[in-house]
């Protein structure tokens, strides 16, 4: 069993929650889901449940928490891939960006697209983070659409996009293409040479 | 509790196994994978538990079996899409079909490419039904492929086309998209439209 960190001050309200959360999502990398127990995660930070509880109600809040956390930074992986080039290469390195992602959060990636955090899409927080990355997205799909006025033009390849790079996360998380010699340790060259082969079409 | 069906006279041994598979895929689609239990799915087909697992030695035992029926019938579901259809028109509709699987059996695509069945994947029927499907896959690649000897691009090409279509089943699944007013009933015209959208690309 890991050793609670005993803080030499209490926690600033804010750092608190703040603490609780990352490590959170370090228990959920390595456990998935399933291992989260807000007990657990306050010991570690070495706070009372008590106080733990004081900043999510339930393990439902800590999950709510998490998604938003989380789409709030694959919004902001995206934005910084999509600088790394310009036009077409930059979308593309969104798409490198968004299997990043994925490789090195899997359990906040599968926390995010699962069902427990589905059921929470009511919640504010989490809604205007995921349309934060949606927009990001749409406009990296403009910049590679032959009529980047037509909006229901764009909003298809948009989803397109979206769904050669999720798909491609997802089966390079659940260990489908290592017997193809393709491995997770591999994702960025993979995610090139896949977002790439675009030009071999006929 | 659903009343368990008592068949008029014994199986024949082969058409017991089907039997139990049969009403093993009927629970996985309604209650998913965790939802399996080999006691329950004896007393459905009206047999003891003692005669299932005459034919599955164990749960591990039935998911696999499980697994490899459902890359049967994903295989023959790509090639019937294939076929309706010459040239990348074909190969779309072929992604039509990989959706429409996924749409209309969400618990065993769930099973097929989760954890459980990974682990079950050096079965040889398990296997032999994976390359299956990937060789019709690649069969498909090669007919949108510029250059349809490199084997290497066709490979990249299938995986590619794979990746979009599983993202885009998985995203329907987990219920991603319906705020975007894209529902799972809505499937076929969907991908249809996803796959079509190459054209509106640059």
């Amino acid at each position: 069993m890991a050793k609670a960190r005993v803080p030499k001050r209490p926690y600033h309200h804010g750092k608190l929650r703040e603490a609780l959360l990352e490590e959170a999502e370090r228990i959920l990398n390595k456990r998935g889901v399933d291992g989260l127990a807000l007990r657990e995660i306050a010991r570690r930070v070495g706070v009372s449940h008590a106080a733990a509880y004081h900043h999510f109600e339930d393990r439902d809040g800590l999950v709510c928490a998490l998604a938003a956390r989380g789409f709030e930074r694959l919004a902001s992986d995206l934005a910084a891939g999509a600088r790394r080039a310009d036009g077409p290469a930059g979308f593309d390195e969104m798409g490198v960006a968004y299997v990043a992602f994925a490789a090195r959060r899997p359990g906040m990636f599968r926390l995010m697209f699962g069902p427990e955090a589905a059921a929470g899409r009511a919640d504010p927080e989490i809604r205007a983070n995921v349309d934060a990355a949606f927009s990001i997205l749409l406009e990296g799909a403009r910049t590679i659409v032959a009529t980047p006025g037509d909006d229901r033009a764009v909003r298809c390849v948009a989803l397109r996009a979206w769904s050669l790079v999720h798909g491609l996360a997802s089966l390079l998380l659940d260990d489908q293409l290592s017997h193809h010699g393709l491995a997770l340790r591999d994702h960025e060259r993979i995610a090139r040479e896949v977002l790439a082969a675009r030009r071999l079409l006929l």
